[in-house]
């Protein structure tokens, strides 16, 4: 688990822009949860105040494509393109966190989920009428 | 990539609940990709739309808490515990659809966001004052 | 305030839809808070409870436009344009309750930044350009 | 409607703090609507998006309160107390203006909604119980 000496050393790396990959969401929960334990953070890590955190990142998220078309939020310049890509990533260590505080294996959660979409909408007969979409 | 054929084949596992685990992010935007590709969603998954999705998930996680005192958050009975993960599993799945949109490595972009946490809290300061949840 | 009284007796107007109209904002939040204290509510609404259900309620609202394009959501089918109605209803209750419990009065707030948005954006310098909504 | 002048002739009454009140609906929707006319903002005044920036507007309202107790969320100190009050009034111009782009009486549609509550949670039912609150 390198990162987490990264983490906690003040690194000159994050302006040599040689930072690492968390694609392994059991890492990225450990990595969370040991960076909440060293501020001592957990006591404001509630469930309920992780959703009120996570909702206010998405909805910054949105705010960077709240004036654009669709067609134009297919392709933000480039620094937008950051700026999407940082809430992107606050969404999801709070996502992560929450998962964690409430010992859900947000992993398992996932794969269940998409099971049951896949019930939901058989790609046999939603294809082409998409009706999920535009049964207003 | 297994899961892929259980998510197009109406799978009895739904029901009997054997489905598997999808920690990897990026096996899941896959997985995610093809789900759409399957059913010609792509369409309709623009960034501004997904964003716009993925913030009404968020709102619906927050839902599930949103008269609950912080110590009933914390202990959840089970039926709102699933439905919990639920939630967390559907702002996930627009989560990694907006970042593959965008051609954005959400791996990358937490790392990166987390060393850039790492710097701007440092744990030796942090710790004790909290002064990030208390400035106000 | 006749309102009141149609509002604690279980009135038939509802279904005659008779109702009448309240848009004085001194009026519904004496409505609200009544409607509040005959059901031993004001334990529940907090500040930052009321927050929450408010930002539910916004999400509910986006909902009902989040796979229309623009051109769509301009002119909705009548079940959907009256479910838009019910949450910007919900929206408003939620909003004028939580300036209630802050003293907040909210005709002064609205009138105050109005004032300050006219200061920001001078009509003269922003027609045309539009540079608050094209910056990016 | 004297606050059209003052909203186009750059006020110095923001600096002075004389402005007015504006407790009425209906004469709130004719300035947002004169204000965004003179700007020329109609163009981006879609449904779709004026529901994405009140959601947005929501969240920074739910951002002042995130990791507030209750308690204290019900006496903040002056200056977030102004900052919620400003958040207050973005979201009811947001949502003024997306009842007014749709036609929507948004007097009427509250008047309507609370006599469908009073129906729904009948006081004499729901006092003590409190079981909307309570029921998960």
């Amino acid at each position: 688990m390198a990162p987490l000496f990264l983490l906690t050393s003040r690194s000159p790396r994050v302006a040599s822009r040689e930072w690492g990959h968390m694609k392994d969401l059991e890492e990225l929960k450990q990595v969370v949860a040991e960076f909440a334990r060293e501020r001592n953070w957990d006591q404001f890590h509630s469930p309920k105040n992780l959703a009120m955190a996570l909702s206010v990142e998405a909805a910054e998220l949105l705010e960077q494509f709240q004036w654009l078309s669709e067609a134009e939020s297919m392709a933000p310049p480039s620094d937008r393109r950051q700026a999407v890509a940082d809430e992107i990533a606050d969404v999801l260590v709070y996502l992560v966190r929450l998962a964690d505080r409430l010992n859900i294996d947000i992993g398992e959660a996932v794969a269940r989920k998409m099971l049951i979409n896949a019930e939901k909408y058989p790609a046999d007969k939603v294809r082409g009428s998409s009706r999920k979409y535009t049964e207003y």
